[in-house]
């Protein structure tokens, strides 16, 4: 049964779901949708989410949308490597950790919030990188904030498990690298971003590795 | 082992794990952090979510953040009336149509997004008031779209099992209604909003009759 995820290189929550099939270790093929050239407004790609965002991912005839449910089913339907904690006590930490990324910082750093900002407000693309550094730092702060005082030790950020928020914490420094925002007072995040980015599943999935992605 | 609540009347994220803890039918105390006084900056709030953000849960010396997690973690604590469906397919479908409010639309309309528009750009009230219909309204589309054509027939958002989306969807037309955005076009997300702001559950939890709220 082939999954097929819809996705664009340089989507951070392509990024998460490709991680986790890349953990899970299965395979899947990846078909590009350019948000660069808008074609997820295209009547193909509407057909499959009419909110016109990635991912989108195909398997055994249904069609899932939004990192986090579609990272949740592939554990569900794949236990052997899980990717939550045994423990409810220890699921409802790491969801928590990984909605700072997708709840809190990423939603207010995607693209159609900087265009909304540019045509309703007339911001220029300086402030639109201002105001994503702004949420992304915030984000930053609060992520390190609970690694350092609420934390499980360990290699990474529950414990010596790879988790949902190993993915969503790796996706967030990588887009706060995308937008030069300041990561200088998180050290915690990023050794636990450099542990995972040095396994396969995630260099491999990582957006500027992708087909379409700009030349270093 | 006493649950505590933190929230505040107009926290729509507070709504939400409010009337989950109805429907499962489980006790509980609510300690009202005054987001109008500023009394999520204080000391003591900080201790306990370094975010500043509502609600957060305490049980059995846990301190929960964020409401699907908390949700989510009710759901395995108490599973006896579930809010999420037997099937991975239906929980993937159902956590989907939840982040349409909680990681697309909601994130963006909090008071802190919104302040920040003023001082940033100096965005004025109507402003901010547009800014929020627009990114309220956009939400509204994507889950009716969702419902019509996606849906499992039945009196809630997935069947006839209230879940994780109806907690999610009714808290989006709450939020809608405060901020007068357009609801016209998305009969089946008011249905089924009337049928739970019906429940007991639901009518005793919804923002505008705790503590605090003003008079009608």
């Amino acid at each position: 049964m082939t999954i097929v995820l819809h996705g664009f290189w340089r989507s951070l929550a392509t990024f998460r779901v490709r991680a986790a099939l890349n953990l899970k270790g299965l395979a899947y093929r990846e078909n590009i949708v350019d948000l660069s050239k808008g074609e997820q407004f295209e009547a193909g790609f509407h057909q499959l989410n009419a909110q016109h965002a990635l991912p989108v991912l195909e398997h055994a005839g249904l069609r899932l949308t939004q990192s986090l449910p579609i990272i949740e089913y592939l554990d569900e339907t794949w236990p052997q490597i899980s990717l939550l904690p045994a423990d409810a006590e220890g699921r409802a930490r790491v969801r928590a950790l990984a909605q700072i990324t997708t709840a809190d910082a990423h939603p207010l750093v995607v693209p159609r919030v900087r265009n909304y900002l540019g045509s309703a407000f007339g911001v220029d693309e300086e402030g639109k990188m201002a105001w994503a550094r702004h949420w992304l730092d915030l984000g930053t702060a609060a992520i390190e904030d609970r690694l350092a005082n609420d934390g499980v030790a360990g290699c990474y950020a529950h414990g010596d498990q790879i988790t949902l928020a190993d993915l969503a914490l790796v996706s967030h420094v990588v887009g706060a690298r995308l937008f030069q925002a300041n990561l200088a007072q998180a050290p915690k995040l990023l050794a636990l971003t450099e542990r995972c980015l040095s396994l396969e599943a995630f260099a491999k999935a990582h957006p500027l590795v992708q087909v379409g992605a700009p030349a270093a």
